[in-house]
């Protein structure tokens, strides 16, 4: 068999706004590769990719070193990595044969050799779900979702909380979550299509931030008991301004500030007055304690259709750049994948 | 016996920036008491004051209702109430004889009529300290800070602690609670006096914040795992651009703010990347869980000398309202008590 083209999409310049197609990121076509004969050492697995993972966070890291968040920098030349899915082509690993499905962080490109295999986990062979649920619904932001619910918004029936970016990812599981436990949520998102999918997900007041002072629907419906905090900026500040006396604040995203300089928050003050618990979470952090539980508890209630969720899913590495960009400019709805199989 | 002045502190005017004697607080000689004839109810005690506690956050009482920070706005006209330390004079109570020591939130006044007794507490009729000490050193700032280092600090031996206003009431006790442990302690003031302080105290690092960059400071001698803000806006900005992964940041105070507009602070992503815990601190909150466990650990401290404290103490209730003013410019170091017997 010859050798078969190779796609990648790999990290070309420095961000210094949002990432540009063609210019911070690019699709690249010049490698191939021979899935018969290329050589595998001991331990290693050719695999084909069939799912990636497309975030946010990942912005940080294609900043300048040294201005970096979330991760050190992307190499420059070099393949963007993140969570995907694989399937094994060939192994030279006796602990997965060829047919067998791995989800771990690895490289935006179709073919790789994996050398090692100590943070991949396998995935069953007869999924619940689709791949790309792996990736998105049960994947990483609703793990993030899961950890900080737990971690930090102890939550109390009748509480009122308030979710930004409730439309993402994560906003979408926590919305969910919080009606689960009897709490009233308020939801905000950019666009009114997202808003209408905060009304069908069950949030009880759902706005939509740029047409809409925050402040206002805060003050009318708040106080807030625990503020979701995946904007940081004006949002956090505002939310601020109105939390319940013991209010909790969890931090999973400042996506107001990756592409800017960060707003200024003014009400730290009560911080104090209301004796409110700021708390920075990353998912990374809590696995060990978290995960096996939180597939225990959702992968069943996604089989059966009780999560509701909205992949934003395109179907081939060309698309990658410009989903990048369409994240950070508010395009996006739900958890953005790229499905290969 | 005819009556007695009784001399009180006066609340005059809203404050709008510091408490100006003379304007925001008057002393007042108006009143008259008789001692012997006041009538009293069942259930009723006379008292004669014997220390008063000056605390900072008073301040944020001496704003206009509905700008008030910290409790509810004094009554123009009526005398500022705090922690005091009253010597019953006649008691129609049959808990409290003539002669028992109290103490409890009351009049700056030079006697008073107590009629709910149920949040006053019994001294030690020996105690092992002067008066001023149940209000200073075991006072509030002292169970401030023991009370936030208990629940927010999670203090490990080696790590680096970052206490600002450390000459304070509260920072001086955080200072001594956290070499017990074994942190390394910065620590900032603002006069060289105060400096000196620190050092005799025990802080390894010990600077003028009005001298020396607090940045420069922080990046020279960081990262900080624990910051004890009772500053906020630039210090607290400061801070957190200097806090190590998992760091923790105990709010007790905004002095840099009660009288003016608070500073912004702009690193509030590091709250993210770094997984930072920030949590505001009231005293009152938790004396059910901590009180005793507190006087049983540090009285004995106190009484061997193992504690070092400094007060400001004056003599009258004429010298109250410069107290409130020096506490609010910086002219003061350690805990401002008003000491009458």
């Amino acid at each position: 068999m010859s050798p078969v083209r190779n796609t990648r999409v790999l990290f070309n310049a420095y961000a210094e706004g949002y990432p540009i197609p063609g210019k911070t990121l690019v699709v690249d076509h010049s490698e191939t590769i021979d899935l018969e004969t290329t050589p595998l050492q001991s331990g290693e697995v050719l695999v084909k990719t069939v799912a990636l993972s497309a975030d946010p966070y990942m912005r940080g890291r294609m900043s300048e070193p040294g201005k970096t968040t979330s991760g050190p920098a992307f190499e420059l030349g070099k393949p963007l990595s993140n969570l995907i899915i694989v399937k094994v082509l060939r192994s030279e690993n006796s602990s997965y044969k060829p047919g067998a499905y791995l989800h771990g962080v690895g490289d935006f490109a179709e073919y790789q050799v994996l050398s090692n295999l100590s943070d991949w986990q396998p995935l069953p062979e007869t999924p619940v779900a689709p791949w790309s649920a792996y990736l998105g619904v049960l994947g990483m932001p609703a793990q993030t979702a899961y950890y900080g619910w737990k971690e930090v918004a102890n939550p109390k029936k009748g509480e009122t909380v308030y979710i930004s970016t409730a439309a993402g990812a994560v906003g979408s599981f926590v919305v969910q979550l919080a009606k689960m436990e009897g709490l009233k949520v308020i939801g905000s998102a950019g666009t009114d299509e997202k808003v209408q999918w905060l009304r069908e997900i069950g949030a009880d007041v759902a706005f939509n931030y740029k047409t809409t002072n925050i402040e206002d629907v805060l003050k009318e419906h708040g106080p807030i008991d625990i503020y979701w905090d995946n904007a940081g900026g004006k949002t956090l500040d505002a939310a601020l301004a109105n939390m319940n006396t013991f209010g909790r604040v969890i931090k999973i995203g400042s996506i107001s500030s990756y592409n800017s300089k960060p707003d200024p928050i003014y009400n730290t003050e009560t911080i104090l007055w209301k004796r409110i618990t700021i708390r920075g979470i990353i998912v990374v952090d809590h696995h060990v304690q978290y995960l096996e539980e939180f597939f225990k508890i959702f992968s069943p209630k996604v089989a059966k259709g009780e999560i509701k969720y909205v992949e934003h899913v395109v179907k081939s590495l060309e698309d990658a750049p410009q989903l990048f960009l369409d994240q950070h400019t508010g395009k996006n709805t739900g958890k953005a994948v790229i499905v290969l199989e």
